[in-house]
């Protein structure tokens, strides 16, 4: 509730077109619906600028597309993440516009907002191949969010050159997400070459003393290089998201 | 290097202006000079758009000041970070215009440009009054490297009120900073109240199973609110950089 | 043994209604009996106030439905946790009044007391939808052992207004226990929000860093708000049981 | 603001006896004072049921004096911990009625409500001498609470017959606090004997692979014993206080 | 090699009845065969007074049937611990003498000496029924080097009296084997308890903080109990071993 | 308390020689004095063999004082670990017989029976210099106990040939306590080479990944060599009471 | 790219017969192929000596031929680790030369150029059978790479005279690779025994404290012995690949 | 002792020129001198080809002095690592020839082997300033080991092209040490560049998450370039003495 929406309910009570009971009730009421098994947050666009995500890991395929369908009579887009096909099947069943990223596992409902063609984009970088499910996760939200995205993948430090052949790419990005397991060395070499921010997102990929994704994580944290920051280890949605709401923040003013 | 610059060495070669040798030497050198006990790297402005961070952590005060004295040369603004008192008061006896922030330990040679009057600032949040130190490493890094800082300090989730009251000053927020010792709750409410990216700041205050900030670093990693990115415990320098990347970004375009 | 029985007994070998070796014997013997595989200690409601649970994991259905029977000898209720619905099935074949909760996989043979229908609920929140099956361990728990319970799921600090939106029925609750995963910050806002005590349930909900509940279990023991106290992760049973004890000792007086 | 303040207040906005303006400030103000420092949390009282208490670490003794007085403005008592003895002695120059306990290091100003003499009490059990400052720490918390409290010191698992030789108080206990460090069995030993519940308290005493408290701390969480929950390593303060929110309880209905 | 054996070898050599490059290939000939897989060490029993046992995990029945044949033609008895129902079959084919243990997976070949009717047993504790598999793989290795075994199973601290009905046959035993998953809180009260030296088992039984065994492990280790030693988590086979060799040394002399 | 004593407490009641208040008390009443700040178990020695050992950390040189006196009032020795020379000096106050071990920093007082002659004796062996005191206070403790030792030290595996060089002593040893940092592998190593029980004691010396003793605890936990069982870090005092314990149980039959 | 061929570029360019647009487009240049989903690092071999290895985990048969192909282009041998049977097939399809180890699955295209026969080798030492894997994928790498090996398995130090045995092998040996799981014990025994350098590789085999490995890779990092390095856990073919550029060093000069 | 050795004793029996007691005797005597509070291990040297290195942390200067007199009987130069400056002025007392590296803390007794003038040098390279004092206690052990030594300070990766410039310094090197804290990715990014083996060496130098060196440790041994191996946290001795071993090898043929 904005000020002046509280200011208009206040006049209205002045001018007794609103009874005092209602009031308070409405004052106290807040918008969520309730489903039964989940509260559906209709109002979290307007609070932080992006419609609610699914996160379908322990969710049933009909539980997803009751949610997806809560959130589409309001808004144009829905991301889901984490996602199975066979809650893809489903959601086919009941939406016309439903796309399927298999690598991501990440289903999209809607249309989402095309970014601008000379935006400056946000870089994806990975270490290897096998940081690509993690990347292409990030890759997707941030397209769906409006960003525009350029994919620079498997150039890990161990052929320094294959990096630097890119630089001028990474100069050019607004953010740049980067994507490592293993020891997670790439953050901190791309965030000494460029001078945009990196959101850095250790995965699991490794074996022995990498402790699923604990060596990239600590790597990272720790990082020499000043102007990068860490999300959680896989999170390749979260890095996605972050960067979306940093280029946007761009465009506002 | 610079491909306009590359290109003018080309050019001079052909022209017989450069002997084969001296460009194979120049096309080598790095730009570097050596102190002996440290390299100053200063091409890091035009590479990542700041001047180089002095962190003062054992180092002797005559290096510290030394180093700066290289940086200032070049640079209208330098930052030292974990700053004795002492180095300080040697760095007094050589420049006329530097400037000492007690509590974060912190001291800035030159004068740092000032932040647009009505730019959209970096709030930067505290979960309690311990956490002060941290949380002013990150304002006035961020302030020095040209961005304008809102505090809000000792909001903590225990008394959700008191974060609640300054709801519309985070929402004014082009990023927010949050810095919290013990459970690191705060990053996730804020997360989910505002629009604006976060960067979370765990502090080792605490005690007992908080393990020196293991607990509110786990914390901010796992937040359930998307748009929180996370730096090194007590990295408050971190945070202050980021931000100042990111809320710089938006006034180029 | 109580002293009084001490006493009486004490009485009967002055008496010489009881030999001293009887004496000897009964003072000696502990009260419970031997299946073999297990010990079924039939006095602990004496002496806990509640019959003994079954652990079933580890189990065999015919072990569980031995033990059961053993212990429903002597109390009218009998709860059992972590249950196959194979062992279910079996445990029909041998009583009436047997029921089977699903979700937190519970068997609870014979019939519960009810709460007195005015009493001071506990309260079990949720941060997720994920977070159920240990939530209802929870409550089928404390329903079981006798008191109240009212369910308030799916309200996480990510959407703070949906936890808000109860504060009433929080305020209302004698004991809350909260239950969450991922950053388990929810305790510490509804430690802050209310007087009752808080019993805090970490969940193995959430992904990389979360660690297997680890994340939210170092959140919850330090939490920055007072009265939060803390169970084992995805302890449901043991968060209800404890809740239990502590309303039940409100009628006591 | 509860919900009579809120009609109140809708009453006047209607009568006229109230701008809007003033409403809409009055709706957002929160209830909270600014030292500049620290924000005093007045309404905490009324929202929680105690005063709020002052965490003394990192704190000088003018600070703390200054927000001992604010709280004293409003409220009979105020409890500060981890307090040294130069904030005592700062103490004492401002108010009349301050008490100092020295082994848990805790302040009193104001004078505590006493128990009623035949509540039934709080016990506070010790497994060692080591343990006696957090014991204490407890102890003192959950008196100046108003709750009634019994010492059992020093009656660890390695001579059981100690613990045995209490059974009878242990048993009249309205809850149990359990402080014991090294392997801390004394929690689980403790819970299985009675039926009150349990709040149990890790230490950092031991030494080599106790890891700082981190070996009770598991055992207390993974206690085989029902009823039995935990806090923080060596937090004293917080077992009490959740233990005099749990009796306090008891005498309200 | 014996002083004997090497005092024989020498005088062999001076009479001439041994070359010396024949005594120098015998004195650097270390006895062992070799199958190529694995090397016999035929001569540990000699060195350590008991056969080698085949530890089967990751060896094939082939495998385990070629060592134990190697062993047993110069042994009694011999050992396969972790081993599965498909190297017993293969076993059966080629001894006439082998037994199956199923709940430990131990197979013995060869008839173990049977101990002494009178001497002192080992005793074997459990805390749960689900510890069985790793008590029984003490007991049976103990009886099967010579001890005799008295076990005691479930008798865990949650209901105390049920470890204090077998206090007497704890005191005739000459070790004591505790085994014990969860908080592992038993070894400490019954290593208070009796005079016998204690060798505690941490189980990997538990869930949640108990962390595979690290929970019990580390209580044990921090046994405040004297008299308490540890071996790895679900070691049943070290603990069996150790008082064997324990309780060996008290006939010998 | 004896099943004897217990009879003839109940055949004293019946009797007429006590009356049952009287009895009800003793059987009631458990055999420890009450010093205020600890509790003295002066039936110890019956239930464990053992006198109460004084772990002085965290005591003052009065409490010590105090406690041993009770301790000695029924004992000939009493040994006291972790003790200042502060302590010493107020103890040789009251005490005649008071004896100092500097190096493991132990006190005894009284006189502890000597070993026999030619009993086998425990056998004390280090990998390195730092590892003394840790050694000493097992040799002292063991040899206080009433065990002969035996000295091994600075045999580590880093020159195989130094333990070799004492293989006969360790084979005539009824136990051997290995005391090792670092790595701790002589552990194992010793335990190949011998068929005495090995009792490891990981020592906290070491530095980077030793993690003050974690690496070497767990190496001894994971010994490859059967025979091998493990205390605390820096537990001296815990293996040679345990070694005392083994050895004394040959000497009873 | 050479300074020489630096030298012929700036040579073409001054004589006009390189355009400045190429010359900078060359300078620029780094030497890698796309295939879209891996770039293949072709200048690898001159960089560091030898030809790219693939590592297959993650990567399809097609994806693994497809790079083999590439790298075969230019290079007389490739090496893929962690290979399945079903790439192995796939690969016999493409290639006349591909051989297939089953034991580390290593697939090996190409012929390896032949170790010199009176090369000083490189020993590889396994502590059990079970660690066989991780040796022979140390051992193959080796031999493909161009040493001579030793093969020394199921030698560890609980049977310390089989390792012994084999001293005059291990004091042949250019390099040493220790392979040990458990406590890892064995590569501080043969560091003490030999003047070699040892590579020590601990394994995830053994239970419980194991920890999947950790105990053996603390146990090397603090190895008392020098001349001790270590590699990840299970990481055989890193420690074989360092072995042959130690190896091939000293054929060099 | 050699093959010879004991050949030429065996001859000595047989010639009688030896008793056989003699000879038994002779056999099992293992080459070491007994100081009491030290073994010192002369024949190492002989064993591993290098004089036993005295690791100075917890002895006295007197101990020492003892113990490197002993040593230099027998050898031409003797090495004194983590020595303080008290030790260094004893030694000055007793050795004519003894010199000290303050910044590592080495103390180098005797005039080291000179390395030959053109050999390939081990390189040092240090990613900060403060990783000093690791790097030079590596550099100053391989030049007292006889190897030449190439020093490449304060290159971390935060600034790329520091390290670029110097990669023929790299490329020439016969093995590389790598010394980093902090996120330690300067190792990975070294090892992609040469051909030479590299051996990393964490340093504790960080704060927060990096854990006194875990961070950069996990990242070294998850290092995805090829040919790198790692030492313990700050161990330069170890570094530096594994590259001796390496280099020299290359000498030897």
């Amino acid at each position: 509730m904005t000020a002046e929406q509280l200011e208009r309910l206040l006049r209205d009570v002045r001018a007794g077109r609103l009874s005092i009971a209602d009031a308070v009730e409405r004052l106290r009421a807040l918008p969520f619906e309730d489903l039964g098994f989940a509260k559906v947050d209709t109002h979290r666009a307007l609070r932080t600028g992006f419609p609610e995500v699914i996160y379908c890991q322990g969710k049933t395929p009909e539980q997803i597309v009751e949610i997806a369908r809560r959130i589409r009579a309001r808004h144009h887009v829905t991301l889901a993440t984490r996602c199975s096909a066979e809650a893809y099947e489903a959601a086919k069943q009941s939406f016309d516009d439903v796309a399927w990223h298999e690598t991501p596992r990440i289903m999209v409902i809607g249309k989402p907002r095309r970014a601008p063609q000379r935006s400056r984009p946000v870089a994806v970088v990975t270490a290897g191949t096998a940081d690509l499910p993690v990347a292409e996760e990030a890759a997707v939200t941030a397209e769906t969010m409006g960003s525009r995205v350029e994919r620079i993948y498997d150039v890990g430090v161990a052929g320094l050159h294959r990096l630097l052949g890119h630089r001028v790419k990474l100069q050019r990005a607004r953010a740049i997400i980067v994507v490592a397991g293993m020891e997670g060395a790439l953050a901190s070499v791309v965030g000494g070459l460029v001078s945009a921010p990196v959101v850095a997102v250790p995965t699991s990929v490794g074996y022995g003393a990498s402790f699923e994704g604990l060596s990239a994580l600590l790597t990272m944290l720790n990082s020499c290089a000043a102007g990068v920051v860490v999300v959680n280890i896989d999170n390749g949605f979260g890095a996605g998201y972050f960067a979306a709401l940093l280029v946007r923040g761009q465009r506002k003013r």
